[in-house]
């Protein structure tokens, strides 16, 4: 317990690398699989990378290959892997944050030390709490719709029920109907759209904003993360959606029901879906070529911080916004919300989005050397692996494992954060005795 | 004179504004076009703005199809355009930091006042003596190679030599020549090379490294400006010579001559001349998809600040590699060479590329919607014109003036910057009074 508090991001690496063995390792066991005989190794691997990361990709159809048994060990590591991200991201968290107060000399080593195993075990247990409540509520709201479609069948619905909760919520887009076409009814798509969103805010926004509800307060009273938060993810929702409504409109693909409420319903769906959850959406391969690129920069972007969602995260984005916004109007301070943002958060931000760019653009370029694929179909699988947005145009494909393992190092490396994996190996730097003295460049 | 130092930016602006409105109407004239005919206007102002911009974007063959008249009013306008930009740029940042000085009460009001005019007069003829004195050197070095190449024809070569030597150091690849082989001979394709990449140092840099060679003063003492510029260059260019001999040395289109040293000075152009120069290379349209999405980027990132060259500028990449590096590394100062950055270079740095790359993001959208091209090739188009490349694979198309009215904007605001823009249109901020308080979220 002491060493999670003080190494979480070492932590992070091998809790994720000790499960995607271990689930590999069931997936490959004939038990999985409905034929009955082993799965080879790369289908089984990118499998658990996939669940795990709570990315969702699927390269074989979850409910006609894999067994119950099968399904049922990618559903826990789904809950293992979202579980595991927000409680380290936490931990991480209140790591940073305490290591700055230790340096601005507001905490005493000995508070230190005191608080940490009380704290790490309170974050485990809100997490938790957090986290079966939204699914409970998502469980009992689906239950009707399916108990409808299912024709009565409690077994079947039961099951779908819980899959279709754990799987919302925590943002993999594994679906146990083989046909994928739940989401085209209100009673089952709505819950599961609702759980998403509520995922893909994090949970330190979902903690926020009920506390200030128990209080009685409003919005106003909400702090700069969770504002600024619901801010960007409420622009990224609209954004996609008129994009949509307009570019998609007269797409007979995409909305082969032709009235309006239904092409509301499926712009919507096309809206909070690929920021994360990645449910099996039939038109996807179907979109024009720019909705391609455009959806790659919502799912590069990703959701909330400490989030099931991947992604840069959409306080990165709103980091960069403001800064950009300051620069422009040549305002000395990035403010917003009556607050200013610390000049360490805005280097962090620069560091992870240059970063992830960077990692996205070469995955592009191997992707592009080893496949016959467009850039477009590309850099959509690209940043669907990276921002663990979970869908694919078939990008990765199983008669080319290079592209797996590709998508593989992505959805990881997404999952966990470009700055933890880099902390979890590089050592702490002591701190500096000298200061370099600055000297102007000119840039731009 | 007053006004040139206290609003370089909006005049920079209007001098580009007004030059390209008299280039535009210079070049419809009948007198300007082989056939005898007005020059419709799209062609025109494309035309206009590219070589005003030092792009270098020919939709029409230069040779073929402008009379020497026209050529000539090509050539004065890609000088004016050179000129413009490196005093301007040269400017600004001396208002800059001038301003910076000022609000750190480092300089008196009256000292602003006096220093003033004979700075910028100053600055005019220092950039005047180094463009005039680069672009003689590569005259003289261009004739031998042009009179032998043209039989002796003194006329022809005079004209080739001036046109390649002002093209060149300005980094516009309009060529004289409607073959466009003159890069094949090195005798002519080693002044345009060694000349283009001058150009893409920027004038401070050439400068500097001057002054210190002048002194008797090795690298070490170069300013973090020259150093930070030099060593990203190299990077740069290396780093595209490698990618150009490692993915395109079995291209059957690229390499048409087999033996190696052609290879190795195919490669060698391949590497300097995207990064800004654009002359002509016949084999640019078959480079392997994976080739001309490694080129956008190179163009993305193009040369040095005050330059002639475009993009984002090699020092704003350093930067971004720097903040990286000490995000990751865990130190505190972003420091290199024994020094460290201001806190403003940095804030600057990211406004520059997220704009930029904000930019090109949507111009690319647009292009895919209003064009059948595959991705790879709007991106290298979108990238060759807002980082002044000059390439072009047919993306910019007469018959869809849409595409040229796209790539123009682009071009003018590479040519400007993003920054420069924004500043002559916004107001300047007066200081804030108040300094809002600090709060930390979470971001990544
Ligand atoms: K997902
Ligand atoms: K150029």
């Amino acid at each position: 317990m002491e060493k999670v508090a003080s190494h979480p991001g070492r932590l992070s690496l091998a809790y994720f690398i000790v499960l995607i063995l271990l689930v590999t390792l069931l997936l490959t066991m004939p038990v999985s699989s409905r034929s009955g005989e082993f799965t080879d190794f790369n289908t089984a691997f990118f499998t658990a990378v996939s669940a795990l990361s709570t990315c969702g990709i699927a390269i074989v159809n979850t409910a006609a290959y894999w067994t119950y048994f099968g399904q049922a060990v990618i559903l826990i590591a789904i809950q293992l892997g979202g579980l595991g991200v927000m409680t380290f991201a936490s931990l991480i968290t209140m790591t940073i944050s305490r290591r700055i107060r230790v340096s601005q000399k507001l905490l005493t080593a000995d508070e230190l030390g005191a608080s940490k195993l009380s704290e790490v075990q309170s974050v485990i247990a809100v997490v938790l709490v957090c986290t079966f409540s939204v699914e409970t509520v998502a469980f009992l709201m689906l239950l009707p719709g399916l108990l409808h479609i299912n024709s009565g069948s409690l077994g079947n619905s039961l099951w779908e029920a819980l899959f279709f909760a754990v799987a919302s919520y925590n943002n993999a887009g594994f679906t146990p109907d083989s046909a994928g076409l739940y989401i085209n009814s209100w009673s089952v798509g709505l819950p599961i759209l609702l759980s998403a969103f509520v995922g893909t805010l994090g949970f330190p926004v979902i903690l926020n904003i009920f506390r200030c509800t128990k209080r009685l307060e409003g919005p106003r009273r909400w702090n700069l993360h969770t504002k600024l938060t619901m801010v960007t993810t409420m622009s990224m929702v609209t954004m996609s959606l008129v994009w949509f409504l307009l570019v998609e409109w007269n797409n007979q693909t995409l909305f082969w029901n032709s009235d309006i409420s239904s092409k509301l319903w499926h712009s919507l769906v096309a809206a909070v879906m690929p920021r994360s959850a990645g449910f099996d959406i039939s038109w996807m391969p179907h979109v024009t070529e720019q909705t391609k690129l455009f959806m790659s920069m919502v799912m590069f972007v990703g959701g909330g911080s400490a989030s099931t969602a991947g992604g840069i995260r959409v306080t990165t984005l709103a980091v960069l916004v403001l800064v950009c916004r300051a620069a422009i109007l040549r305002r000395k301070d990035d403010a917003v919300f009556g607050k200013r943002l610390h000049t360490q958060t805005v280097i962090m931000s620069i560091a992870i989005t240059a970063t992830c760019g960077a990692m996205v653009y070469i995955a592009s370029l191997i992707l592009l050397t080893i496949t016959q694929r467009s850039l477009t179909d590309i850099l959509f699988e690209v940043c669907s692996a990276f921002g663990l947005g979970g869908y694919t145009l078939g990008v990765a494909d199983p008669s080319n494992p290079g592209t797996l393992y590709v998508l593989a190092v992505l959805m990881f490396i997404g999952r966990l954060g470009p700055m933890t994996v880099a902390y979890a190996i590089s050592k702490p730097q002591p701190p500096q005795a000298v200061r370099y003295p600055a000297e102007s460049i000119i840039v731009g």
